[in-house]
């Protein structure tokens, strides 16, 4: 591989999520062996991307527009909104198709450790939204670890004076859990949250 | 997910090898997140590549130029000629930096179950480097494959008349290999194969 413009190809395709020096040498010859199939619909795809990427000024979604497409959609339940960590969280949630509302993006969870305080993610921006009315319930959606339960607890304070419902998703066994594997932590958390049987 | 161009990025990448639908989702947030230092970066080095991308027409490397760097390359041994399967090959044997002298890509191997024939691989330009002089080694780095093999003794017959050393590339233990765990193939191989201990 003498060219740069190859290396640098590779360089740029190693430094993805996923991918390795190794597979990234896999990707190029791909793509070089494949010009028209491969290559040029990558570019375009790419090009159209870096164009139009914005940051959804409402929700703090990454889009090709702003207000981005949840926000944009008039179908969507203005009442519910569902407040995670991060754009994947979002994503995630999307791909089940499950929740109607609407959404905000805090831009990470709190961590000393990281020195990432309440500025740094958009929860005063949350509280705005929360207190221009019209929303009957946030959803916090924070991961289930230590930091992610941080920062749902430290919004909870923020909002609770707000007469909203407030609610988090359910701690407990995962669908295919089996007892024998699961983590002590999850199996307190199912054990404290058991409901009855109906 | 809403957006279409978002949506055809994340299948672009799908497609590449070694990555998935899951993956792309991943690597295309990544990109959005990092727009000036992954995503304009791959962009540009795409660009680069697909502007020049070419087929060597000396040695059927892929390039982004014609004679690719190797053939160009005044440095290197003309008198010894490496036979490779695929350019895929090519770039492993110069990822090891141990072959100094010029290479010829078959563009496949032989494959009577997949219709490939010898007019399908470029055999002939092969002869006719070879017959066009001033090669005194032929180097056959075909794979360890029966369709690898058979692609290398109908090379051998093609270019036995012709003056020069004929080698191939030593079947035997791999390095680190231990011998539990290698297949008979090898094995046979080895033993067949075997040198006088110096």
């Amino acid at each position: 591989m003498a060219s740069p413009e190859l290396e640098a190809l590779t360089q740029s395709l190693a430094r993805l999520p996923g991918l390795g020096p190794r597979s990234a040498r896999r990707a190029v010859l791909h793509l070089l062996k494949k010009r028209e199939t491969a290559l040029v619909p990558l570019l375009r795809a790419l090009e159209n991307v870096a164009d139009t990427l914005a940051t959804c000024t409402i929700c703090g979604n990454v889009d090709t527009r702003s207000p981005c497409g949840i926000c944009a959609d008039p179908r969507r339940d203005d009442r519910s909104l569902c407040v995670v960590e991060d754009v994947a969280d979002l994503w995630a949630l999307e791909r089940s198709r499950l929740f109607p509302g609407r959404f905000h993006v805090l831009g990470g969870r709190l961590s000393a450790l990281d020195g990432i305080g309440p500025n740094e993610l958009s929860i005063d921006a949350l509280v705005s939204r929360i207190a221009a009315g019209g929303i009957d319930e946030v959803v916090l959606a924070m991961n289930a670890t230590l930091e992610g339960q941080t920062t749902a607890h430290y919004i909870a304070e923020r909002i609770e004076s707000f007469p909203i419902r407030l609610t988090q998703l359910a701690h407990g066994l995962p669908v295919g859990g089996e007892l024998d594997y699961l983590d002590d932590g999850t199996l307190a958390q199912a054990l404290r949250a058991r409901r009855p049987v109906v």
